[in-house]
């Protein structure tokens, strides 16, 4: 790629963030979309347009975002939203804190070495660009001091910002947990791998007379796990009708008042996908399926209840601070039996994998590693073609009878600029659903967990496919043979590729943040989804309802992504500091639209009051060990003989990350107890505790509270106090 | 060493051997020498010869030891000596049901295979012991065959015996702890890093009210940890000089009744030592002395208490379920503040080390283990001079004046047989109190956990430096080049030089359990030491008392050195089988031998219920694991093809290892609450338990309750509840 069709992607990128921004401005304004854009707003009931902000000028929301406070977040959005804040304030203040001292010093230090060039390592696409990148260096020069001293500036930049952000993502946490607002979850732990039932006690027994024994005053109830695969199916099947009898009453009242006064009864046939078999009466038909589901579910909610009871159990204590220290004491002396662990929100618990044992969980989860490692070993094969052949004029080497198109200055310009990018994010965009399946084929008990699983899996994969993929990739043809031979040189090789490739991930990050920001806060394709949807799809409100709801701000891709852009700005922070402000301008721009997002579009689908951190912060410290690691190697392919001095940084960031993981994590595993104990607001109601956790398909209207008491146990003697 | 001298050497050691178990029947019948041989049962107000046993039969204690049970071991000498015995018969169990397969099948393979020899790799040492090991079989023999298999057998019995222990143990753990008796450790936990304490509050205040809150219903009290240096030195001397007093009205009264009816009042000199300085009365000066450090040890103990308060403190709690709770829970949402374990016996608390802050711990331990690392390579250097050099033809080589003793045959042949042992034997028994020393500087907070410490040091020591340092020393002169030029090849060259040393570790071996347990039996020394006391030395009772003190096992040492047999044995198992038996009498010797002891004489000087055997059990897996990759080796050695399929074993072993400190070691680190909170024998004296933390020097009788109210809290206001 040149530095034209540079500048054209730059350009192209620019320009449909424009277009996006106008037709943000144009459409928010209108009544009819408030729904796509404040739909977090209207539904925690409040005024989509508040605080004055009535005017509808098309810029307000940038003040609006800009204003916002993080406790506005927290209430619009909850912590996990705040920390993933603090996640974007902190990278974009460490490329700030190093961009006012790089990109001074850097440039004009690379752009005067006259002697340079000679010695660039990009291989042959000498170019405008590389006259700023440490590549244009002599080798051996005095000059590479500079480079030198600016890798430990952007080090110890990054350690500290992130030692603060660890504390006040500590301190959210807490503060967040000390509230004195009744939150069911913290009443109550998960018992998994209890042992089988001794003859001549019920399950519930079982469970009650050890946690009596233990508890003797602060134990409420236990709620036994069920298999609920048959219900919930059922329970399914019945919502189903629900909405389809809703769906027939909506349009037979329609057909009311356009067609004939008496209204036409929609019909449908009851075979595959309504195409075949008899035609019935939908209202007749779906209150018919009802009734007799309804009675279905009923029986099977009383066999699920009685005998389809697992080796895992809720435990409600009437007391916080016990149930903050019961999630996280040894109960038993066989550690694979009673195993315990604090409760997640009531509708974070997997209630599936409860019932797995305690080592069939381990294996699992080594299994499911064992087949992320073979899959990001096997993707590279596939990414690397893609990315050595998508420069043109591979492709016109390969394909003569592009030779055409590439004569077309303007086409092949596009094209050279966008080919890779796009083969790139097509490519991701196939894979976290398939993550998101794997971690919760660990074993893994919670919603959220398996988000942070997912998510770690997928830095895995673009750190290795993408960033290291790429940069290897680009060069592929030309040291193939280099990396058969010595597979050990992997980091100088890795060093000597980087500065081939600076000019791929800048129009990558470029083409994120336009067009990525663009698309995210203009919201086009849920726009147009949600008014093909109302025109000619929902009949009724509650289908109104689905089609705009706006879902979450989806972290398990959300973050790795954003830290891949971390792991490449950072690695080339020193080679070619000219990417510092691209980064820059990725994490400020993200941090005002997505504190828009936040505030008014995206809800987030649980709590886990900034779990994600310590994940977040091991993976921005990897990638600063792979910079400090690839810059070590680069100052060896510059033969600049002070490269060693550069050793003690990676054992920095090592040190870093024990001390942090040493002082900060424990209480992201567990609840502390001084966090536990302030007051409550109130006396916290048990019995609403208790029901919060049943799910779905076992609470419906009619299943009256003495059908629970086979899975849950009498009210303890002693009722609750606080 | 040939064939003769290693007969001699097995003569010899059965001997002495013989010699210690006639002085051991001769002279524990005596009713004097009872304190030697029975203080164990004399402490705990037993007669010493119960059961009927008041034959005096000379070998009515092999009767006694072996018919003993375990809950008398418990009884006698607690759970850790059980569990030490649950390590002997495991090990003796794994080499007799080895043995029995091993022995008549793989002796015969060896001795029948005649093309051997020629093979040998023990290299110019060409002798008949040779005949029976692996080293014997041709390279490439189908018959190594049978050496394989046994390596299989060997591993697995161990891993399934091993797994039983440990199951064992954990049970024996759980019964002691769920024990209906009041235990004062049961009701405490330490704290350690409080921070800083708030203005306008003082310590106590502090630690209160941060427990009251979490523990509004079960805390009792708290206890301020203080720096007792000084008054430590001040009771000691008042101690002293009450021994002293003590020792002079003895004399004065014994010199009453010898010389004239008035008596000689004793008297010395004030100055160093008693040698110089004025003469005195020594009666009236310690009396003077006693008055005078009584006063000082008052004012000591208030300056103490009010001045001297640390950032650690004891809390009790009035529940038992509550303090193990409280013992492994998260209490600060800062890790390195409010750090917490359950307390350990009171008497097993080092104070000095309860101050030291967290991450200043971690560091300790890190630069702690860099010295140990650097004394076990540093030690290396003289040690295999040693090996290299003791044997007598190297000594005459270098030394040509012993070659008169080398012509007296019988000379030879003992020095021959002793010199290398010994001076391995000697320069092991240097080492201990350095280990447990450095253990201390660590930071670890209680008795046991040093002990654990130090021996986890002097097993690497043992097995690097003596077992490593000395299968490679011996070959050292004929191989030095080869480690020099490949470092890699340790694991081929350990394996190549094993068998050259059989014969060296059958007589250490042999050694070690006929001089070693003889000694041990007939407590020849610490006999001699209390006859010669109780003549010359001792005038008081409790002076005697002190004589004839019998200390505890010494597990600090006793283990490791018990667990470098079992690295030899079984290194050797497969390549020599004839240490087999060996090895099985050293630990039936000892378990018999030990069980005499640990019944009648030895007095454990703290319980720590077993928490050693998580360390036995890693470290006997570590044995099995050097075993396994030697194993490798020799069969690499030995040019058998099929060597490869005994990596599955070290995997094996892994994975045992890993399965087992997931299911086990969790209740060895923390107390289980189901064994908590079984019911108590009566209502806990909170008072009782709370007293007996407090150190003998600040506990002095003068020292009224109302004096500690400033280190310790008011009694909070709901009173004792179990």
């Amino acid at each position: 790629m040149d530095f034209s069709s540079f500048l054209t992607s730059l350009g192209t990128s620019f320009l449909i963030f424009i277009v996006l921004m106008i037709l943000f401005a144009l459409l928010q304004s209108k009544p009819g979309n408030n729904v796509v854009y404040y739909p977090n707003r209207i539904l925690k009931g409040l005024d989509p347009f508040e605080d004055g902000y009535k005017t509808r000028n098309p810029f307000s929301w940038i003040k609006e975002a800009y204003s916002s406070s993080e406790k506005d977040v927290i209430a619009m959005s909850g912590v996990d939203t705040a920390v993933y804040f603090v996640f974007l304030s902190t990278v974009f203040s460490i490329l700030i804190l190093s961009g006012i001292i790089l990109l001074p010093v850097l440039l004009p230090v690379a752009i005067t070495d006259v002697d340079g060039m000679t010695n660039t390592t990009s291989k042959g696409t000498f170019e405008e660009l590389d006259k700023l990148s440490m590549g244009h260096i002599t080798a051996r020069s005095a000059r590479l001091w500079a480079f030198f001293i600016a890798c430990y500036w952007v080090s110890l930049v990054s350690l500290f910002l992130l030692w603060r952000a660890y504390k006040r993502v500590s301190w959210l946490r807490s503060e967040a947990q000390k509230s004195p607002d009744v939150k069911p979850e913290q009443f109550a732990i998960v018992v998994r791998d209890i042992p089988p039932v001794p003859v001549g006690q019920t399950r519930k027994e079982q469970v009650d007379s050890y946690f009596k024994t233990i508890y003797p005053e602060t134990f409420y109830r236990s709620m036994i796990i069920t298999d609920n695969k048959e219900v919930n199916k059922i329970w399914e099947e019945l919502e189903g009708y629900k909405k389809k009898l809703a769906r027939a009453e909506a349009v037979y009242a329609g057909s009311k008042t356009t067609a004939k006064p008496e209204g036409t009864r929609p019909a449908n046939k009851t075979g595959c996908l309504g195409l075949i078999g008899k035609k019935v009466d939908s209202i007749e038909y779906c209150n018919e399926k009802i009734n007799e589901l309804v009675v279905k579910l009923e029986s099977e909610q009383k066999v699920t209840i009685r005998e389809k009871q697992q080796n895992a159990a809720l435990v409600f204590f009437s007391n916080r601070v016990v149930a903050a220290s019961a999630g996280q004491s040894l109960h038993a002396q066989m550690v694979d039996t009673w195993s315990v662990f604090s409760a997640p929100e009531p509708h974070q618990l997997l209630w599936p994998n409860l019932k797995i044992k305690y080592f069939t969980r381990q294996l699992r989860q080594y299994l499911v590693y064992f087949i992320v490692a073979l899959m990001i070993f096997f993707y590279m094969i596939p990414i690397t073609f893609v990315s050595a052949f998508t420069t043109l004029k591979n492709l016109v080497k390969l394909l003569p009878f592009l030779k055409s198109i590439e004569k077309i200055v303007v086409l092949r310009t596009v094209l050279e600029a966008y080919l890779p990018q796009i083969a790139l994010i097509i490519f991701l965009a196939m894979l976290p659903k398939l993550l998101l399946f794997l971690s919760k084929l660990e074993g893994i008990p919670t919603e959220s967990h398996v988000v942070r699983a997912a998510s770690g899996k997928y830095f895995y994969f673009t750190v290795l496919n993408v960033f290291i993929g790429v940069t290897l990739g680009g060069t592929l043809f030309s040291t193939f043979k280099t990396i058969q031979n010595e597979p050990k040189q992997i980091v100088s090789l890795l060093a000597e590729s980087l500065p081939g490739n600076a000019t791929f991930f800048l129009t990558y990050v470029a083409l994120k943040f336009f067009v990525g920001y663009g698309l995210e806060l203009s919201r086009l394709v849920p726009l147009i989804m949600y008014h093909l949807k109302k025109k000619y799809l929902c009949k009724t409100e509650a289908e109104l309802k689905e089609a705009w709801a706006p879902g979450d701000l989806g972290y398990a891709t959300r973050i790795p992504s954003d830290m891949l852009i971390v792991t490449i700005v950072l690695c080339y922070s020193v080679i070619a500091p000219l990417i510092i402000p691209f980064g820059a301008v990725y994490f400020g721009l993200g941090w005002l639209v997505l504190r828009n997002q936040a505030l008014k579009v995206y809800v987030p689908s649980y709590e886990s009051y900034g779990r994600m951190w310590p994940h977040i912060n091991n993976r921005i410290l990897a990638s600063l060990i792979l910079y400090q690691i690839t810059m070590f190697g680069y100052f060896g392919v510059q033969k600049f003989y002070y490269a060693p001095l550069l050793i003690p940084l990676p054992i920095l960031s090592l040190l870093f990350g024990f001390v942090s993981a040493k002082k900060f994590y424990p209480a992201f595993q567990h609840p502390a107890l001084e966090i536990a104990a302030p007051g409550l607001k109130e006396v916290p109601n048990m019995e609403l505790i208790f029901r919060s956790f049943i799910p779905p398909s076992l609470s419906s209207e009619k299943v009256e509270d003495d059908q629970f008491e086979d899975a849950r146990s009498q009210v303890s003697r002693s009722t609750s106090f606080v």
